[in-house]
């Protein structure tokens, strides 16, 4: 694959070129704070940057016409329109977190909330003493798949990458699903699966459930 | 519910008259060792015990025409016959293992096996120190509902009642998937949940799986 | 070991008795709310009962001249006056969890605490839904232990009999340290090691950390 | 602190600048695959490189009179003997694990092994799928440290950097440690304090254990 990458320095960037390179794909196209590299014409375009940068990411998409993977976190309302414009014309795969287990785990948890209504449940989500935000917004977003409102403690200590553990227990029993992070590669490798999957799209905006759909349907 | 039991004083046999009482069920049939105390017509017949005991429980179901629960263990093809035969008449629900947590634990590894294809996946399970036979009957049964060949390690230590774990991990990630049965308890509110399966239906021989099926069509 | 249990008809009384009679101990003297049978001396009196109790117990220990083990909770000022005066002519061990689990962990995480100085700590604690308080006696007690302020997080779900764990982490890695009760026999067992412990013992008045470290002497 | 670096540009030299250079250390001396590049007198050397590295190692530690920390693995009685040599003029720190959570466990394990004696015990040791020996010689030392046979589990599954669990339970209740390395960061951090150790002796040979022993009475 010949991709283009915008947030190239940051620490996403970074990381998906070590993984991407490693199996074979070329960055043919690479921009970090304003400064822009163009080599050749991507396939696809992976913007983990900031919000600022989306609407020239946008206009460099419509100038290769080519798809795009973003991961930029807090866009705003005139950012969504303008992606979704942009997807009229050509594939785009926009989400906030590009984890595949967790969103196994999303889709687990929402068709088989039915069957653990009888059970108490409650969450337990542990991440690094830096992480400002709680709970995460991952455990709110499996919170909301269940559908109910449940106790979530968080705990911030040390270097944990990034832990969700949902319980469900009744009088005789307990079942626990427990997602870790090892690092930002298990991003990285959700935005390899999502740059895959927009090569076999036409164009559409789409979510990495989606992504997630169209592996299982091969 | 009135119901009746055979194996009366078997560990189950004990447990089941503790947590049915609770909930207000009365035992108008009461059977073990060849002793039989019959109090009133019950609604249904519940059997935690021998092999042996299999025929005169056939023969008490037909005399009151009602269902069935079996969980007694090691049956034969002869057993399986006259169950069937029986199930022609009244309804019957015969399992190994009433566990409602490994029953949907069951479900879930088995429709989302091919989410997992791609990740490395492994199998722990603990159980006290008198269990004879490794791995237990049920990491076989969940390693058939996953459908591939995975290494299960099995823990034989003091006395932990019943533990399964599946691992599955990638590069970047894992998910990890935990049943813990705390007590008999587990499998006692599974025989309620088919007692009262069994009431609602007119015959048939059905699974634990079809009661927790018809659990959740309500 | 010929013991007297008072309480005998509680929860602990009637596991106590199972457990002790299936190493051959003989209960001599049985006592449930005021009715008191007396079938030979006991070398030890066992209490699990109530405050109100605690001084009918006083006056048979010194009938009998037999050391006490009690776990009754809940004990005042004058309570502990009397157990002390008694301890002047037996040995009493009185504690509010007998369990050498916990035991052996509050012994750790004192004498470790600060090799963990750098390191961030938090608890977490689970217990079955009817537990009225929170965070645990015992979780207080660890804490108390390690000497310094931690978040703790009370989950309380299901049927789970009581769990508890300490989570270190720095930048590079974690240590956790899980406890779980698996049901009252994590109890019963110590109640044994103390009557064990009185046979052996004159007089005083012990705690079940003494307890723990006599059989460490050994 | 001013410190030289041998396997400056392997996995572990890459992690240790850039955590060193983050405390404000300065690298003065680097080599790497035979190129030496000299800035300065540093105040100690770390070796995380080869076998064969290791003569010319201490010859830089011999002309700049500083300690040395080293965690090249595989080093042989001639190794050894060398190192020992150097170690009556100047401080030597070896160790095969730099992790100080593993060193805390194995000082407890070692400490509380006879506390568990009537316990069963067992490990579970996972490593990524890339880990050639099993069981892990971590997972050894750990059972040395506890001075008695215990089945050991090995799993070898997608990317987890390294988890051990050692697990002890009787008939009433379970203790369950658990370490986990995060990532390198997990041993830089040791090493680090192994430097700061060496700064503070004169001469010797020292292990990491002492090293931890030397931060606890401090």
């Amino acid at each position: 694959m010949r991709y283009g990458l915008v947030g190239a320095n940051g620490k996403m960037g970074v990381e998906i070129q070590s993984y991407f390179s490693s199996l074979g794909d070329l960055c043919v196209l690479r921009k970090d704070r304003g400064v822009l590299e163009e080599i050749e014409r991507p396939q696809v375009i992976i913007d983990f940057s900031s919000p600022d940068a989306v609407f020239e990411t946008v206009e460099l998409c419509r100038k290769y016409s080519c798809g795009l993977v973003i991961g930029t976190t807090a866009l705003t309302e005139e950012h969504f329109s303008r992606l979704k414009e942009l997807s009229e014309h050509v594939p785009v795969v926009q989400s906030y977190n590009f984890s595949t287990g967790i969103a196994i785990l999303k889709r687990i948890i929402k068709e088989y909330a039915s069957y653990f209504e009888d059970w108490d449940a409650a969450m337990v989500e542990i991440h690094h003493n830096q992480k400002k935000d709680a709970p995460s917004g991952t455990a709110k977003m499996l919170k909301q798949a269940l559908g109910r409102e449940i106790p979530i403690s968080s705990i911030r200590v040390g270097g944990i990458f990034g832990e969700h553990t949902l319980i469900f227990s009744n009088s005789g029993e307990t079942v626990e699903i427990t997602h870790r992070a090892l690092s930002r590669r298990a991003f990285v490798i959700g935005v390899r699966n999502a740059a895959l999957f927009v090569l076999g799209k036409e164009k559409g905006f789409f979510s990495y459930d989606d992504v997630l759909e169209s592996a299982q349907a091969r």
